[in-house]
């Protein structure tokens, strides 16, 4: 079987105006579908994070990819790796997010060939990926301060959705008590069973008490996180990781670097997670010298594909980390790649984060994919059993078009708002 | 798919005298056959070391295989861990040899199960491993001191095979020049382009004098590795290492523990490679920790599947170690899953060894693999590529029956020529 197409196709989706430590969310969000085509008349499906960056890195490949095996990835990779070099790949830490291209070229590349691989063979990517663990896959509510609106006006119009979710979502929560509103709502409609809040917005203090907030609320049987995005110095991660002791499952990146990451552990007894420390297997001896984190969250888009999930996953069995997974904005090809990861997970060890209540739109057939009791379960069918709603990828595309965006850029986002914004690394 | 019947065939293939650390080599050694049959009418197939213990381990977890989904390995996995906990459980080390039986359960079943998922795909175990990189894959000559004669004459026929490396396994080799002369007939019937003695036989000095012959003989050329199987002390560690250095491609195991063996690692240029001190993955953070090796090892067997080997790879990529296999005599199902996971290792950094010249007995299809050119080319054919020759089968199970051995022990083998031999764990 050799791959006879690649298809790239750059997609905006409607997205609320969030908050986070890189600013705010623009009314779209960007994402990037890739679709092989092989001479079996098979095809394999990916979705990673939209830039013209990573767009342009899928295309300089696109003469590698074409005349490939789809089922010899060792030998793919080797040759994308010769391909995009230093030229695509930005260090982490370069930008409040995760600017490195090569790792999403190789992750669009390893997921749409286990897409294919599933449907050639007739199973799900999670069989090949070592078998089913868990049929249903658990996900947190992804809590966001907020400002008001829903976003995506350009996309699938804008009739405001009366009630529910649907209401809740467009409201604004920029404090404790809005905060609790919103994991209110979106629990009653997805039915999560732990609550994650993307924190690194207001001063500590607030985001403490909009912690202990949640825990008043929903009492210590629902698992809270709090994810300051590396924002607090050591000196106030430690302050106010003390705080919280006790009321959170785990506390994500609350610094920067393996060393602050330690010092911060070695003062605390909450376990500390990361997707901003520890972000690739060249991280990994430095983490386990430092012992900077409990928890590694995985994210295919960004640890190079699925089987390299799977080999963090080993890695962390072996140093005694847990492991579960980071989010972006993303559409249904990365929900279903994401629920195959976590069904075929042995020693996933925490719910799931995804942005997918945030957004309304979708690519793939059937619509929006159901959440129920916090979980999304497996896609039936071979591959990742999601296909292409063509009209609905049409208009996605059509609206990346007017939207005029080429990359998230948060800071300019928050600029609109708050005149002369600067995201600065360390804030608190 | 639904496993339906898993069968346990011991089995007994001619070996020769060799001689080794533990004493010497029985005239047969034991290996175990599992057969796995499913609904689907596709079959997979799997060899293990053979011992009365592995296979009563392997019978007591046949009701937990029996209607198991032969394509969730991870599944099928967890419950084996349920099944043979300590009870089938020998820590490595306790005996001159891996003892361990729960690991062989995993890896008898990783395999069948990947020889059954590869049948029913139509595809190589390989490529079910992430991808051939390498059709044909590189095995070392392996040379043993040794006692005259060939073994095994219950299964073959005593007919003395009179020209070439049939002749030459059958001589003696107990001094400098006779490992030479053993080398050069392997060599040039094999065409191997690495060689390795099996040391920790005689006192250092000889064994370091066979090296100097051989790299006289061969040139630097022709890579040189040298396994006292940890019978040296840390001190005759590094004052034969000093004396070798410049001269051996990697030392395997001059001495014990992950600690003595980073004491030699420090005091030598020459690289360290393990099969005793770093032998699963609970080991490996000791490993990082103490930096005992450069060069890890694997054997599919010992390590609990192929998947498991593959995950090996990955921390030994991470860690900045180099990878190859160990050996025990196997037959032709076990030469086919090395040879399928060195044609899937990205990072397989020497070739692998192999015991494979040493025996004439074999049970599959077709009589003994090629080794040409010091390379098994991948076998065609979906999974392992390999099918039981069954007359073959019963003749080596027979002899199995006859020769009358339940374990391996060299011990009492040796004491056999050497009345009141003992293994010594430090001898020199």
């Amino acid at each position: 079987m050799k791959i006879t197409e690649m298809h790239i196709t750059p997609i905006a989706l409607g997205d609320p105006p969030l908050l986070n430590a890189a600013g705010l969310h623009a009314p779209y969000c960007l994402r990037t579908v890739v679709e092989l085509q092989t001479d079996a008349g098979i095809h394999g499906l990916a979705e990673v994070p939209g830039s013209a960056a990573v767009d342009r890195a899928l295309a300089a490949v696109r003469d590698t990819v074409i005349g490939s095996d789809p089922l010899n990835w060792h030998g793919l990779r080797a040759r994308l790796a010769e391909r995009c070099a230093a030229e695509t790949s930005v260090a982490r830490g370069d930008k409040p997010w995760d600017g490195r291209t090569r790792v999403q070229v190789y992750s669009a590349l390893d997921v749409a060939c286990l897409d294919l691989a599933g449907r050639a063979f007739g199973v799900p990517v999670a069989t090949l990926l070592g078998g089913i663990v868990r049929e249903r896959v658990p996900y947190s509510a992804y809590l966001f301060y907020k400002y008001e609106g829903a976003g995506g006006e350009l996309a699938f119009g804008t009739d405001p959705p009366a009630t529910g979710w649907a209401a809740a979502r467009q409201r604004a929560a920029l404090d404790p008590g809005g905060i609790v509103a919103q994991a209110r709502a979106m629990v009653q409609e997805f039915g999560f069973e732990s609550i994650k809040l993307k924190g690194g917005v207001f001063e500590p203090a607030q985001e403490v008490a909009a912690m202990q907030a949640l825990r008043e609320a929903f009492g210590p049987g629902v698992p809270l996180r709090l994810d300051p995005n590396a924002l607090w110095s050591v000196e106030t991660s430690i302050r106010c990781g003390r705080e919280l002791e006790g009321i959170l499952e785990y506390l994500e990146d609350p610094c920067r670097t393996q060393e602050g990451m330690a010092a911060v552990r070695r003062a605390l007894k909450t376990p500390l997670a990361t997707n901003m420390c520890t972000t690739s297997f060249d991280d990994l001896p430095g983490s386990v010298r430092h012992g900077s984190e409990d928890i590694i969250l995985t994210d295919h888009h960004f640890w190079g594909g699925l089987r390299a999930s799977m080999e963090l996953a080993a890695h962390c069995r072996t140093f005694g980390r847990g492991v579960s997974m980071h989010s972006n904005n993303h559409a249904g090809i990365s929900l279903a790649a994401m629920t195959h990861l976590g069904a075929a997970m042995p020693n996933l060890s925490y719910a799931l984060d995804t942005h997918y209540p945030w957004q309304r739109d979708e690519i793939v057939v059937g619509g929006r994919i159901k959440i129920e009791g916090g979980c999304v379960t497996l896609p039936k069918g071979p591959g990742l059993g999601v296909e292409l709603d063509r009209a609905a990828l049409a208009q996605a595309h059509d609206t990346y078009r007017r939207a005029g965006l080429t990359e998230r850029n948060d800071e300019i986002e928050m600029q609109k708002k708050t005149p002369g914004w600067k995201f600065s690394a360390t804030r608190w």
